[in-house]
């Protein structure tokens, strides 16, 4: 037998083109040969579908979808993922289901058991999980489908769930396993999902097909890299990371557990690629091809700016560079710099005329007050305003330039450098954007190496610099990471020998600037816990603030 | 038996005056001579903790508190929420429980069973469902002891559950059912639950003994409400609506069905003190006290700042009106108007010299384009710029003052009038805003007649309309309802011989908007389905857009 998994990127909702993608791809697999191909988990409606699960409407577009695809399902077989109705009062009205389509017919449909409901995940809110098992016969073997968590419960000390769905259809003794996933990036997730696949692999001894979306969903960016594996847990091949591809595999070949096995990964290069995918389907899934962003001459928005360029080509990327009464002379020179060497366009447009007006319309208010954050806040407002100007009159999406860092303390203004439609580095700490900054020149100099060199300034008020009122981003980010990442308590940190101080002063400056973060752009998500959906938390609370 | 009900106030994550407010209140049921006083779900922490529950520091907190109220239940028995460990590996990590403690201890621990996961709810997303259940034994009688959504499955059509946890416990032949509750307000919540607590009564013929939280947590608005219902359905008592209180109630009196009962409620009367309740507990919960806005003499801001007077005092409450050059002269006389009727302070502050200076210094890059939106939202953002300019300057928290049909359609400028700390009224349709203004000039013109009867408008270009872009209000809300809250499709619509190309149109801009949702304030909740962490839609995505 002979089994193509298709690696696609879809677009939630978008019915007919995800169809098209599917039908494209089964015509890839009949020229390989394939008796058999797997399409992701929900991979007609795309991934999350969120609330337009909701809508009865979006449930019958999934339906005419299958309708459709098993009309294809004479010469080839089809496994593919889609939302079903639960016919049974109680419960959920819906299940995740695979669907096993083959003589133009539904054969089988095995239901999700174990519905992740965590971090970025909310499928309990709409699914019922399954009661029954069952494996499938085609061409002389049993198949047991699955879909993505129902594999996830095998090999934890602390599992999240009371089964391993797999385990029941044992006593069928199916000949291999088929696994459609919508499992998102992360950097290290590459790896956990080989770890896990080759746990189930050993528990069953029976060899995994497994297929995932690739390509970004808003902030939730998905790497591919579907992998085949042998029954020993040889990696018989991963697929790609980023790129849509078809590929057909003999279950024979398979049994004999060779194959060019796993891809190189490495982390920046990873979140590298991610962030570039993330801009890139982000602006083709909305429709845009245009992007805007404030160029300050410093590290974050050179690196936005050259992921932007590779993701969008520099023609399409234009940089605004907005000195105000503070900024030193390399400021402009080095974005200048920058945006020549990208060859990106860009214009010069100071901010001291709106800054002096404001002033002026705000003294007989503020007359006699100290210059503070209000005037600090005004020039990124005004920043914000000229660049939303541009979005406005031409059509191009800005990008929000902020690092994890900063979104992390509210190292920000909002409705300032805080603007923006899509955050490209919100889920990179600072001290990461110099690692990604370092690795985008590793052939030649693209970022200014003064923009790396300097040190971080917002140039807001004369001779500022971030380290007046931040720690060292290296000891920052080493807290926010035990802290966000790692659910370290103070107390936690303080025994690791940390300053008692500074530790609760960071964790007070992240607790008490949720309401930023709740206003502010999707954040393309490369760890494993990012701001945004993944991250719920109080905005009216008092802990540790 | 005298049981006791302490409807309380809470405060997310701040246990010590969780703790300090239960043992108030326990010393007030001691003096109405209650054998038990019940507090409601999750109470020694704040509902909804969210995120805080993934910290084994804040797990740690909640034991404490337990701790501490097991110590003062020597002469009185007491029902308390609280998050508990679950000590078996497999399955979530925590359970959401209801403590009973007496004579110093923990004498029972039911945890709760059915998870809300849909809506504002996550609890599948912490807690672990309950596995099995007992009654507890005090004082001659048997109490089966319930967590909020326990009592829910009970006499739905389509229950979303598979199991009615009390039905587990009747073996045991319970005296009568206490439930702790978290259940939040919207206008028709107070009728659903004594619906709900009836079903339930009538099918185990036991009275109920049902407390909830009262008051504000961000989004989230509790109305109290707490229900005594006697062993054939008679409310005998309903505690207030929007106020802390506790109350103590003969069992004995309680079965023979009398007492004072229901409370009137009336829909626009209850949103009114919801939200009045919701900024009153945003700023004293976040430790604020003033609040500023803009006032453009239109409906929406007018009614924004009456409520915002009632809930602060009309002198903590800072209008500031920006005339632009397209605004008519009434507009500012109506603002002027309003702010002398609340007797709140104001300022006039013109945005022409800010618009001026903004048009001249992107002259050189908007040459030859027509004024077009971005002119629009150029006014827009400098007044959003000017009151967070105050707002940095003097510490106000800015309000803002968008609707939910402009917030459905996008009607509103990005990092201008969606700017702000609070939505007061983006769940509040246009057409109930009216209400809202008409309800607050009950007694006297507060709300200047000519602002609630000129037609809407933006003022942002010459002779404005809202009807110029968009459907006569009352049709909009009508389609907003349906698609928001009733999740009806486009056809379901066109069927009801609504106008298809409209209809296509609103559904359109509600999904293509969402971007400039998830980029606003929190939203008071009043309504079964608010904009916010209750409705969850992709940004990118191409359904019905």
């Amino acid at each position: 037998m002979r089994i193509a998994l298709a690696q696609l990127n879809y677009h939630i909702g978008n019915f007919a083109g995800n169809l098209q993608k599917m039908t494209d791809a089964i015509a890839v697999a009949r020229e390989q040969g394939a008796d058999l191909i797997c399409f992701a988990e929900l991979a007609v409606c795309g991934y999350p579908p969120r609330d337009f699960l909701e809508f009865d409407d979006f449930i019958d577009l999934a339906e005419s979808s299958i309708r459709a695809l098993a009309e294809q399902s004479h010469d080839i077989a089809i496994v593919v993922g889609a939302p079903s109705r639960n016919p049974v009062l109680e419960g959920k009205d819906l299940y995740n289901s695979a669907f096993f389509l083959v003589d133009g017919e539904v054969r089988h449909i095995q239901h999700k058991t174990l519905l992740p409901t965590y971090d970025v995940f909310d499928e309990y809110r709409y699914f019922e999980p399954a009661h029954s098992y069952q494996t499938v016969a085609f061409k002389g073997k049993r198949i047991a489908l699955s879909v993505c968590e129902d594999i996830w419960n095998v090999g934890n000390h602390n599992p999240l769930y009371k089964v391993c769905p797999l385990d029941e259809m044992m006593p069928e003794s199916p000949d291999l396993i088929i696994n459609l996933s919508a499992s998102p990036f992360s950097y290290q997730q590459a790896e956990a999902r080989i770890k896990v696949i080759r746990a189930n692999v050993q528990r069953y001894h029976i060899p995994m097909f497994y297929v995932n979306h690739v390509g970004a969903q808003t902030e939730l960016l998905f790497d591919g890299g579907s992998v085949v594996m042998g029954p020993s847990g040889q990696v018989i091949a991963e697929m790609p990371y980023f790129q849509e591809a078809v590929q057909s595999f003999d279950l024979e070949e398979v049994m004999t557990g060779r194959g060019p096995g796993e891809q190189p990964r490495e982390k920046i290069a990873l979140i590298h690629d991610a962030l570039v995918m993330g801009l890139k389907n982000y602006f083709s899934k909305l429709g845009f091809n245009k992007a805007i962003l404030g160029l300050s001459g410093g590290i974050d928005s050179a690196v936005t700016a050259s992921l932007a360029a590779k993701a969008l080509g520099a023609e399409h990327v234009t940089g605004i560079l907005m000195p105000s009464p503070f900024s030193s002379g390399h400021s402009v020179d080095d974005a200048r710099d920058l945006a020549e060497r990208l060859g990106m366009p860009y214009e010069i447009i100071p901010i001291a005329p709106g800054y002096e007006t404001m002033l002026s319309v705000l003294e007989p208010y503020f007359a006699g007050r100290d210059f503070d954050v209000t005037e600090e806040n005004l020039q990124a407002r005004l920043r914000g305003m000229i660049l939303m100007a541009f979005s406005n009159k031409f059509g191009p999406i800005l990008l929000n330039t902020t690092n994890k860092s900063e979104m992390a303390v509210g190292y920000g203004t909002l409705y300032g450098d805080l603007c923006g439609g899509l955050s490209v580095l919100g889920d990179v700490y600072k001290t990461e954007v110099y690692e990604l900054a370092r690795y985008i020149n590793r052939f030649e100099e693209i970022i200014p190496v003064n923009s790396i060199e300097k040190p971080p300034s917002a140039e807001l008020r004369p001779n500022q610099k971030d380290s007046d009122s931040l720690p060292d981003y290296d000891l920052l980010d080493q807290i926010l990471r035990l802290y966000i990442e790692g659910h370290q308590s103070p107390q936690d940190m303080i025994d690791m020998g940390m300053d008692e101080q500074l530790v609760r002063r960071v964790l007070r400056l992240v607790n008490i600037n949720e309401f930023k973060r709740h206003q502010t752009a999707p954040v393309l998500r490369v760890s494993p816990k990012a701001f945004g959906m993944g991250r719920r938390m109080p905005i009216v609370g008092k802990y540790l603030s």
